[in-house]
């Protein structure tokens, strides 16, 4: 896992799988692939077709295969010949447990595509916590005008649950603007716009610390249902979270009573256990709580090149004998 | 006019008025005033009384006035001696036209002291504003799930009415966040946020070119009533409106038919003709309109001590024969 054999390289069989129906930004084209593709690989065979319309007899010869969404039934049982699976879609909790998967195939994700993105929509996201626009929002709903100043952001401290490709471009931009940031992330490492890293052990510790928390981590067994009403408590009085991960990562009722409680001043989520949000859902209407229908990765422009390049990058590290980049980690699940 | 005598600045008569039921945050004591005088400047009598137990002995005497709210006729007719009056609010068009005004008295606002606090106001409502956070909240409302993808703001266009100390300020941090800015102001001088700084009269060749128009002019007999149907219907469609000048500068019935019509993608007001806005304004309920309670400003902490600093600055550039800053324009009312 994490090289390839590089006989197949120079002239690889490539089928690529679009979702009907998908947004168009979405969809990659015989043409992305050919622009993104390094000068020393000429495929020898390009298939492009939509999940509905499979050409089963190119899918078996695939060496690449290109796709949003995986049968993972099918490709085990029939795409046999894959060397690199590119899923073009950062999240693939959907498909762990792995064994699915032949432990010779790279499983690589679009892990990073969302950076720009994704800084820029939690540096949004923050200032409005900070500056308490989920009251003022909800205030609006009551026709009340509630005058309560609050300073600039100077000294607020935001704690990153998560700062992986998508965790880590939100500290760069967050630290930009001068928010005082503290990280957890498995690993420990440290970054630069993080002024002090800890492992998942101390985030308990960490949280009393927090005027806004940001749930930036893959859904993971470690991770389904990581804030309920402990944690939420722990924050200080008038604190915030956002929730950029994926629904399962906080417990919705405990936030509805901490939010209701007024211990925390506001929330914003971005991601739901199922989407789209259902009309009926209780959470539309909770006090100082914003919903955004998943929103805060992707950027509609130069989505597929973003993706097409990790793939292009792996191709070149597999024909010098490096390891891959954004390959899956079966173990953790991201 | 700002210019003053200088045989006074050593043992000057200063007289505080405060405004009873003003937020604490606003209010001016004498542990402030002495705080923020120059060295040279030992205050002869310093009296620090509300509005509602007036000295009139002190006042009569005072060489320097500060205060928020100015009883314009008491100053004309009792506070005779006045040299300075450094009022701490920024915007003074209600004390227009100055005929009450002495011309021998400097009259200084506290334009400036917003700087910091609105730039970042400004950059939250400009990344609300081209995430389409109005209609999202508008859509939350309505318990409606509408996956509309947004790029980054790299490409955004916004042009700025009015590029004075609040302008500039937004204008500086707008730029740093890579947003393009346009600019209008009276003078016409550049600054280098500005990729392009015209003068008012070009205003409606600029409008097409707009995402976002954002009004940060003072609230004058040349700004009332600025933007209208006509120039509304100038911006691109999709375009977004941000008001952080006065209510008086934009013509509200006009703006509500932008954007029920869906001509503009959204708005955000900070400031109204009446405030607090009545609860029965039809302002509240406008389809992607997000109301805000004057708050864009106005930074709580050191408040008092940045005004204070635009005093000791002029005590220090009048005794050095300087012209002083923030004196008030008596022609243009700012």
């Amino acid at each position: 896992m994490g090289t390839v054999s590089t006989d197949w390289l120079h002239a690889p069989h490539i089928y690529v799988e679009n979702t009907r129906g998908d947004d168009p930004s979405y969809e990659v084209t015989i043409e992305d692939v050919l622009r993104n593709l390094p000068s020393f690989c000429r495929p020898a065979e390009l298939t492009c077709r939509y999940s509905d319309e499979r050409n089963m007899e190119s899918l078996r010869r695939a060496d690449i295969l290109i796709a949003g969404k995986l049968d993972t039934l099918l490709i085990s049982s029939e795409a046999k010949s894959l060397k690199i699976i590119q899923c073009t879609s950062a999240g693939v909790e959907k498909y762990a447990p792995f064994e699915w998967l032949n432990p010779s195939v790279a499983f690589t994700n679009a892990s990073g595509v969302h950076a720009e993105k994704v800084g820029e929509f939690a540096l949004m996201a923050t200032l409005m916590l900070h500056a308490n626009v989920p009251a003022i929002t909800t205030k609006q709903r009551h026709h009340r005008w509630s005058r309560v100043l609050r300073s600039t952001s100077a000294g607020c401290r935001v704690l990153i649950y998560g700062v992986g490709a998508l965790g880590g471009a939100v500290a760069e931009r967050l630290h930009s603007a001068g928010f005082h940031i503290t990280g957890i992330r498995r690993s420990g490492k440290p970054v630069a716009a993080v002024e002090l890293m800890m492992t998942p052990d101390h985030f308990h510790e960490c949280l009393p610390f927090a005027d806004v928390l940001i749930l930036a981590c893959p859904l993971t067994s470690a991770t389904c249902g990581l804030v309920g009403a402990g944690e939420l408590a722990a924050l200080p009085a008038g604190a915030s979270v956002l929730n950029i991960a994926r629904g399962g990562v906080i417990d919705h009722s405990a936030l509805r009573r901490a939010l209701e409680s007024g211990h925390l001043s506001g929330a914003i989520l971005d991601v739901f256990e199922e989407e789209p949000l259902p009309a009926n859902s209780e959470l539309w209407d909770i006090p100082n709580l914003m919903i955004f229908p998943h929103v805060s990765a992707d950027a509609p422009e130069g989505y597929v090149d973003r993706c097409l390049k990790i793939l292009s990058e792996n191709l070149t590290r597999a024909k010098t004998g490096r390891p891959l980049r954004n390959v899956v980690d079966r173990q953790f699940g991201y």
